[in-house]
């Protein structure tokens, strides 16, 4: 039998009407832009009025999770159970045209739709925790301190099914109307990086503390 | 009479209840934010189904302009006055605790609330096609031909007022429990930054265009 890569099935919300050939439904691509993500943006309505919140995530397997308290207006309202948007953007460049109206973007995004619940057994809390840091920096929850047991109770953990999703793609030069490529006009591609700078140490830190690798030469994409 | 800052009052979509410190009400600093980001993440929702759609904006004045197709499901279900939650996310750094607990990040972010309306006269519309294209590298929409009468017609142009606004701030080290600090585990701050690399070419330059200084020498924030 052929490996076919899986795919998700595109649904009313996740088919790309518009620029239909930029959108990606194989979950390999899918899990690879979240995964270098580190923040993603979450809709969610109450009474018809949106709002978006920057959090951090992880994902494990077909599953993202959010945390945080369980005062937060965003965690308060999605355990619920209402609808969820989760947006991830990975900008990777400015696409100069010829002309303002070709302007554009190189990027990489990621929608999700769905409704969360909540993580309720503390085994499945604490892989979700370390999935958390390790979405940041790999390997950084073997670094820790264990978390106590009023740390987990204090912590709300949801969970999002990764099964209604769609990737969005644009790369490349810009696309220019036939015409005015013979302008004198420079175009092309600024690419973009978001790049670690030198980690700076707190100012508290413990003198036995040695910096580890995974902080000192890390990167990210 | 003293020249205290502009200060947006904050409204009951705009007080910050947890972390209230980390808010933000002062126009100047709002701007500052905006002005800095390449681009916003939009929510809305349409009979309760929230989304969150990633695009470019621009700013002028006290107002956010959003562009696009008239055929974007954006822009269509924003201009018929519905709700809207823009949201505008820096990331700064990543703020490596001696717990899994206390992991944070440093950024800025911006939130808006408020209603879109569609931009009419020409003229305003231009302006606002060059707040787009200036945002993203300042001083391009000069080097470009000129928009048509069609590409003209064929963007939308929306404007909403940012008379409802906050913005969040978090910057500098971890925050610790008093007791986690003798722990000899390295704690500490990772700057992120946004970085341009070398432009690269379209492969249909024309051979008389020189590449602009704003595009060799591409910095952000």
């Amino acid at each position: 039998m052929s490996q076919s890569p899986s795919r998700l099935q595109p649904t009313v919300r996740t088919q790309l009407k518009r620029l239909p050939k930029r959108g990606r439904y194989e979950t390999e691509q899918i899990y690879q832009i979240l995964d270098e993500a580190l923040v993603c943006h979450v809709g969610f309505a109450v009474e018809g009025q949106p709002y978006v919140i920057p959090t951090a995530f992880g994902r494990i397997g077909d599953r993202l999770y959010l945390h945080g308290s369980p005062a937060s207006r965003l965690l308060r309202s999605l355990q619920a159970g209402i609808e969820v948007c989760v947006t991830v953007t990975l900008l990777d460049g400015l696409v100069l045209a010829r002309s303002a109206f070709h302007h554009s973007m190189n990027y990489r995004s990621v929608v999700v739709f769905g409704t969360a619940t909540v993580v309720e057994p503390i085994a499945e809390k604490v892989i979700a925790l370390k999935a958390f840091t390790d979405q940041v920096v790999p390997g950084r929850w073997d670094e820790l301190r264990s978390p106590t047991e009023a740390e987990l109770n204090g912590t709300l953990v949801l969970s999002i099914p990764l099964s209604e999703a769609s990737a969005k793609v644009r790369s490349g030069p810009p696309i220019d109307d036939p015409a005015d490529y013979a302008l004198p006009i420079w175009a092309g591609e600024i690419p973009l990086r978001l790049t670690a700078q030198s980690p700076i140490a707190d100012p508290q830190l413990a003198t036995a503390s040695v910096i580890p690798d995974s902080v000192q030469n890390y990167q990210r994409g």
